[in-house]
């Protein structure tokens, strides 16, 4: 009778860490009709085969300073892979120490939003990742120029031509593109405690996080806030009933309504995912909220019309924390040297 | 006969791995005299005792932007480890954009220097760790509010009770200083071809490098030159025969003479350390230098009065490249979270 039991235990084991357990428990029932556990391996990258290749260039070019004019800015300098994903400013310092407009948004499981930015001007991660190289308040220099740099550092031709085999002049922007994403998609952060209760761990929450949920759901938060990244699947104007003050809503930027130029857009932005909120502060599109308590009371007011009670704050903000999951291991990627062919920085 | 045989076996493996070689070829036996290959373990930090938890601290401050006054630039910023240990800018970007003095050296082997910064300022790892935190134009914050800014980040404070668990407050610029200096130290570079060499390997180095390295010696190169880190153990001044032009040598930066106020100190600086060069361009205090070949050329000019010939230049320059070790395997910290009680950026 070895076998069977083996095979049973195999096949319990394959449920539990991959697959959902049909509910009893109607908490859990209700979560998982609303929300999605983050894959234990990394999602496909849509037009992209991610191997390992092509991830090794996507990381290098991700940490790589000399993609910006001043070879001072990385993609990592605003999406921190140690810090949530994030910079943990208000809001991103850029060229000649220029602020951004808007919070930088974490570049963990954003493979899973339905676009990219917070007004969703990107389809998806490898048209985000060509944004902020030529945007002036950003890395500031030109899809040209970032491909003359790396066609002037010798050690990146093997790089490219290891991640694109097929292609004799694959040194382009699309490329660029296309292997940051397939670096990106990898930063997935898998088994919160979150995922776990998903999976039907009825343990995995403790009973304030568990009161938590039931509030998140029943208030009503996650009528936008759903699905697998809580958030990062559709668009809500910042103040459905109430708009809050313009120290956290200002008013010279109305969101989306800058891509659709449509009325109903204005302060309209991306729902923000809640994955790892409690490593990504400071709060909303402006950066100014830094406690994740102040964050959870002004979405009440504006979002809800509801001023939740302290005790409410306290339990939403506890299954908050139980949205951060398996942090990225990723080595640091050692970078082609510069030499005498490379255009120097422009600072 | 087996024991005796496997004994041996490892006998010589011990020998090959860690040992020099007696060398009947006359220059490996000079270069024997001369340099030091780089150990394959870390070395011990003067002071401190290296515990793991220590050198995980150590490695999170390091990578941790918030010990600036804009939390926007980290160690890891001007002394990247993909990048040489070196951030391959002329002179450091550092608060508000302002532009440093001088090249920023390099982390990579630091350890076995005799003292750290350009003009040696600072006796060892632990004493440089602290200057940038509070320099006006790199991280341009105080120790006091660093470690203000520290205890006001919740998870650090379990990671000083792991590395100083005998300590009650352990959150001190002191400490601060020991843990960089400790994960600084790991920051090693074995096994180059030079390395190889050194140990008795006679192919190690191409019959180039190979001469390419006695000519370093014969033209007086290794004079300065010399020890473990080829470089980094005594000083000079730039130009002992002929003094470059401004563009190499601005004449407003009087190097160890502003550490010693002795004239005879005047345009001196600390040999710079020759490992991983090729990987850490550009070169000299001003980084005005971004070709390796055009850098030995500007040594044997001013330094030994010799114009080198461009098949010289090409062989010391080779051997140049045999100085690339293994490049440090750095995981990625991640680093405790900012909350409602950390002091916010000052950007």
């Amino acid at each position: 009778m070895r076998v069977p039991v083996v095979l049973a235990a195999v096949v319990f084991l394959t449920f539990t860490a991959g697959l959902l357990i049909a509910a009893e428990d109607p908490v859990m029932k209700e979560a998982q009709s609303t929300f999605v556990p983050i894959p234990l391996t990394p999602p496909p990258v849509k037009g992209v085969t991610a191997t390992p290749a092509l991830v090794e260039l996507g990381k290098a070019l991700y940490f790589d300073p000399r993609l910006s004019q001043s070879h001072n800015i990385s993609c990592n300098t605003c999406h921190q892979i140690g810090l949530g994903g994030v910079d943990m400013l208000p809001t991103s310092i850029g060229h000649k120490w220029q602020h951004g407009a808007r919070n930088s948004p974490t570049v963990l499981n954003s493979i899973f939003n339905i676009a990219q930015f917070w007004d969703g001007r990107a389809a998806d991660l490898a048209a985000q990742a060509g944004g902020p190289i030529q945007n002036p308040v950003e890395m500031a220099t030109t899809h040209q120029h970032a491909i003359e740099m790396l066609k002037g550092i010798p050690g990146y031709e093997k790089l490219f031509k290891a991640a694109f085999p097929s292609q004799t002049d694959p040194i382009t922007i699309g490329n660029v593109e296309d292997a940051i994403a397939a670096f990106e998609a990898t930063l997935i952060t898998p088994n919160a405690p979150f995922d776990k209760f998903l999976r039907g761990d009825e343990n995995a929450l403790t009973s304030e996080q568990r009161e938590g949920l039931q509030l998140f759901m029943s208030k009503g938060c996650s009528t936008c806030h759903s699905g697998i990244n809580v958030g990062g699947q559709m668009y809500a104007p910042f103040g459905v009933v109430e708009k809050p003050g313009a120290e956290l809503l200002p008013q010279n930027d109305k969101g989306r309504f800058d891509v659709t130029k449509t009325a109903s857009d204005e302060y309209v932005f991306r729902v923000p995912p809640l994955r790892n909120v409690e490593l990504t502060p400071p709060y909303f599109h402006s950066g100014k909220a830094w406690d994740l308590r102040q964050a959870v009371a002004v979405m009440g007011n504006s979002q809800l019309g509801e001023k939740l009670t302290d005790s409410e704050i306290t339990k939403i903000t506890a299954f908050l924390r139980s949205l951060t999951g398996d942090q990225p291991k990723v080595t640091y990627p050692i970078l082609p040297p510069s030499d005498a062919s490379t255009p120097p920085p422009e600072p």
